[in-house]
């Protein structure tokens, strides 16, 4: 019989404050729904609670626009003082062209806006940041699920990235706990015997996706548990997912 | 309670040969490790099984190179046969650096060495070709599992495509029926009643993504179904996940 995973979202969790105890909360959430996480589960969690549990959250009532900042808002009709928070977390702009712009994170993330969004927060002028250490956050759920209920997961903390080429956006892992990110083939034998040469597949960003089928984004769903999946465990981490500027052929 | 879905894997299926019934195969072998085709699944199928059921196979020693695809070759230690058969399922370049080809095929996918893969191929000398039309190659499943089953299933079928920025490939879909492969949430209410400005997922790549967790390179599992997923039904058409040249930043 062939591998089978299930993917359960983990709702009912209470609108997250700054300080929160994510990891209580969805523990909690999980059993209360009668899926309470077991060891071998990868947990993973949407960004945006992840960010709020830890105050990334900017009010754009407190943000003063730079010059730029008012050239690049005026050009596109935007939010001056969204594109201020979009350039702050930015060490570079990859493209800025038709109104969007595309960032190098501090963390190394190429996507949208930096990640910025203001979409599932409460509060008109409110924008949500990316977690400054996100491979931190997942490790910090990972523990205090294993203090609160002595199980062993693997955590992931995802977000909504679009792509070049591809219209849509999935989500993807920007930070990893317990699980290694990248399934690496290369020198092992397919099934007709024959050496695999190139395939390397970043199964953490598959696990991200399978989740946002069961997570959304109307629900109250902000985690998922993937059950039945066998993954490499390992300290984690996304570094392995960003590549290098000297590989990248799209900077 | 939240949505769950499952995803099983479909194994059993035997060596596929030109001129195969892969409706069939995979009916069949559903039905065989007691997971039977239902209603509402969907169907995601490897391109590999369908380029062979196909004919897409190519055996490299039929193909003379151009000079353009020798001179290539001899740049980066390639064999100029498989570069040959690349440059004919391109359209256009979109980078050659580094020993990477990224084209355009002629459905308009940008992806390394046009899709061709000489994986899971027996032969040594033989590669596979992406599917003619993709999308006529999911109808058809879709159409042969509700002529055999009764059932009626949407299908994807998926290949692993690398992507710019990150490292490791994921699964996505390169033909669809039955299923929008994009969720447009733009003016919906999210769950603090604000108005979705940008977020369009293509839950078609996430489904394809999710298949691949129970497939693998090594195992044989051509095919995966999902289950509990809710999809709006739609003719279908992988042309809505292709961005148009003009919207697209990273030509």
């Amino acid at each position: 019989m062939p591998a089978q995973v299930s993917v359960i979202g983990i709702g009912g969790v209470p609108e997250v404050q700054p300080g929160n105890d994510l990891a209580a909360l969805v523990t909690e959430a999980a059993t209360r729904q009668r899926t309470p996480l077991a060891s071998g589960d990868v947990l993973v969690v949407s960004q945006k609670v992840v960010s709020k549990a830890e105050g990334r959250v900017v009010d754009l009532k407190s943000v003063t626009p730079s010059p730029f900042a008012l050239e690049v808002a005026r050009t596109w009709q935007k939010d001056p003082r969204h594109v201020e928070v979009v350039l702050r977390e930015a060490r570079r702009i990859v493209r800025m062209d038709q109104g969007i712009i595309i960032t190098e994170t501090h963390h190394g993330f190429r996507c949208a806006n930096s990640g910025v969004d203001a979409s599932n927060v409460p509060g008109e002028e409110t924008v949500t940041l990316l977690p400054v250490h996100p491979d931190a956050s997942a490790e910090a759920i990972r523990r205090g699920v294993r203090q609160l209920a002595a199980v062993d997961v693997a955590v992931i903390v995802s977000d909504t990235f679009g792509r070049p080429w591809r219209e849509g956006a999935v989500n993807v892992a920007i930070g990893v706990a317990g699980l290694e990110p990248l399934v690496d083939y290369r020198g092992r034998l397919d099934t007709c015997g024959k050496r695999l040469q190139t395939t390397v597949i970043a199964v953490a960003d598959e696990l991200a996706a399978a989740a946002e089928l069961v997570t959304g984004k109307l629900e109250k769903v902000p985690a998922a548990l993937v059950r039945g999946y066998t993954f490499r465990p390992s300290p984690g981490g996304v570094g392995p997912l960003l590549r290098e500027p000297s590989r990248d052929l799209f900077r």
